[in-house]
């Protein structure tokens, strides 16, 4: 017996839930928990079943392939830890969230190194026993950094995400291109709000009454990639930018844990700009 | 074509999904929204639906019936207004609230009367053409009382929910038992904190920095029924009881007019004093 | 003994706290609330206080003057109902939440007459017997039916607020002017995102996780005046923007009242397109 | 030039501001920020300041009583580092969240050691070179054990601070009475719901819609003493009770930090089983 999640991707029509779940009833699967959505507006269904059994996968997944559309997505998944590695520029709170709940269990990752264009967190990092690479970027051109970035991240075999936990400089395409649909970023404010550099002082200087964090995947589009999830916190007229920034900071972790979280345990579904969250 | 929401509660087994959603398919329904839960401490399912097609009711009902465990409930609702009393003290929040959703067509309502033990608020509810009815308890025993009430609700016809909006007079087991399962309160904290009198002293007192309310189904034990919805708002020092209890009302009314939309909208199942809510 | 809401604002300068302070003992006054703010930024000086006495007002303003720099503003006020009208185009939710506090005692307001561009609200508001005044848009140049506007404003004495309770249509330069300072509007979304039509279409297509309603004093820049209010709610995947509209309501109503009943009150100043609320 | 915080503590009379302010004047203090709070129904009087500049403390403090009431308190405290110690059962989050801070230089806090009756974090502690005390409790009576602990605590100097981070052993009034008004705990609920052993079992078993953690101060009545912080998150019916435990886990980790914040930054006074927090 071992467990498994299967997440379906098709164009919906009618009756599918019905001849998945004769499959599942067919193959004698406990189902743990189920979820489905349909997309009306672009007739697209999506599923993720936690089923627990004695399967063959390829069997299984051919089974469920006939029944659906084509051009539909089904993956398989056994539950294991994933690879990830975190870049982070100079701030800790980020970073040492995540680091202190996989140390406690709450995330199914390993955490292969922290990539950093300073070395400040260094020390911190290598507590935890986990490679602290630096790559400075000074006298570099930016294409030069990131080609070290790049081959840095792909000396290491099988990563899953790559996950920005306050990584301060701007990524681009070929970065981006190079791990497509692996990269997690934290953006310090409620997106579309204050897109780009020091949203905090621009949130400021609009006076607004609540300031918040939204993580998403990275595509080419700076800050404009699909949503995962967004907190905010209420401020006032007594908050500078420089105390948003402070405060901030503990919606940043928080939300940028969520996502990760809802990543490694395979809940999130991307499509058309947008995501599906079971 | 016409619109149902089929509601299934059940001891749970091997395939339910499977069977009820093949029986869907054979009747060519379209499934507008589909929730299921399943309780696994007590082996309880519960599933609601939102199909569209043309269908015979006994006959669907049967069918599903014939593939569920015994002792299993099938419900098979055509959406309409249902009919509810609202009871009343003095004051208006609660109450307006829900007039004016109404009003707007949020709710799916008809409000037969309102019923109160002052009349202070007989011109507000007059405004809205619906009937105020005065009981006054004064000089009543509380049992002649509450059977004035009683006959007064039973006089109208399908009463669906008889919903206590600042009612501030306790009820008797007879009057809860008179209408089982059909009594929705507003408590003015967040239960189980505060039972009882005057919580919002009760919580100044405890000195908290959070309050709220609670809307609940009624029961036997004061204040002690199924919880259908809850929320709060943040407090300081600088808040007498009498500041919370102003603050407070707008918690009171959002959670009212939130459980009260949720009945109407048959999305609760209740059980082992909890609620399930689609 | 009357009571009083004593409101200054200044540039900064050391001592200020000192000498108002020394004011309003020398004059023997209670002092029931107290709020100061400096903004270190702009060096400005914001105060209110409620106090209680018996005072002649000119005199306590001109000693409060004579120790203030130069072009401070000082406003001594006694709280009473403000005369505000609301306009409102065809949605009830947020114009009933002020009609029903309003009766309440919530606000501290005269409502003279709703104006709208449409009359399907009309028997709604005539039940509170306030006048209710449509101004139909069709055939009429924008100009046109603005002055139309204005001079029904106009045509009541001593408007202390013009409140857009979900007023659709887009106000020229000339109205903001004849009413400067003077107007409150609901903004159906977390600003500065989603400025202009359908913000929760905008919203939608983003894929937010969080949507938002904004009340703000209205200036020339359409949706950029200074940020009274804001509030928040949860959405997910399962939210068609209809859906977010719906339950967007709920945040929208709140807001709005929520900046009228701090305007009616006097808590809040504005500068430098901000608000300081006490 | 330095920073001081002055905290006041007195009965309410007329003036007490106006003297205060005057002091601070003549001292030619900057007042960096500044917070008063009169509660009516006890008459009393709290004020903390931050101000600036060349003082003699002693004469300040002496100067300042001479304008207050007889049995005032008055606090000059240089704003440094406090000496705290962490009391841990066997969970990781809370105690990791506090130390990250303080790594991150979030917290005002010399961590001078983690006491706990198992040896499972040990590891995790010592990676940030804070001392890791084992006091098993095994085989002890809990009068031995908490003899043990308190001579622990007693071994080390000037203890601000014990910071009870998810201790899950009763303590008697002894050790209460040993660290009077120093022991700040978390509790895993909305206080004072759910008072005592496993109450997101209670919660579970309750139904509610929303968890919650409350930090506070303690005194001789378990989860009695003066609130400090609370916050809540929603559940459903989804979750069991481990669900809502671990869920909880990110509540209690925020609400012990910020209290523990404010108590750092002596913005804490307590009255009366409750709290002023400025």
């Amino acid at each position: 017996m071992a467990q498994y999640r299967v997440l379906i991707d098709a164009n919906d029509e009618k009756g599918l839930v019905h001849k998945i779940s004769n499959i599942f009833y067919n193959y004698d699967l406990n189902i743990l928990s189920n979820n489905e959505f349909v997309d009306k507006e672009s007739n697209k269904f999506f599923m993720r079943s936690v089923v627990d059994g004695v399967i063959n996968k390829d069997a299984l997944k051919s089974d469920i392939e006939s029944v659906l559309p084509q051009n539909s997505s089904i993956k398989i998944i056994e539950p294991k830890k994933k690879n990830i590695i975190i870049m982070v520029t100079k701030e800790l709170h980020a970073l040492g969230d995540i680091l202190v709940r996989n140390e406690a269990g709450e995330l199914e990752a390993n955490i292969l190194a922290v990539v950093s264009n300073y070395d400040n967190l260094e020390s911190f990092v290598q507590k935890f026993d986990i490679p602290y690479i630096t790559i400075l970027h000074e006298g570099l051109e930016r294409s030069e950094h990131e080609t070290k970035i790049i081959e840095t991240i792909n000396s290491f075999e099988n990563v899953d995400y790559v996950v920005l936990a306050k990584y301060m400089r701007i990524l681009t395409p070929r970065f981006v291109e190079a791990f497509e649909d692996k990269i997690i970023n934290i953006h310090h404010s409620f997106l579309p709000a204050f897109i780009g550099a020091n949203p905090y002082k621009q949130a400021y200087d609009r006076g607004v009454k609540i300031i918040g964090a939204t993580a998403h995947f990275v595509n080419n589009n700076l800050d404009e990639g699909p949503i995962i999830a967004q907190e905010v916190i209420h401020v006032n007229h007594a908050y500078g930018w420089k105390d948003m920034q402070r405060s901030g900071k503990d919606v940043e972790k928080v939300v940028l844990s969520r996502a990760l979280k809802l990543a490694l345990e395979d809940r999130i579904f991307v499509y058309a700009n947008r995501t599906v969250i079971f």
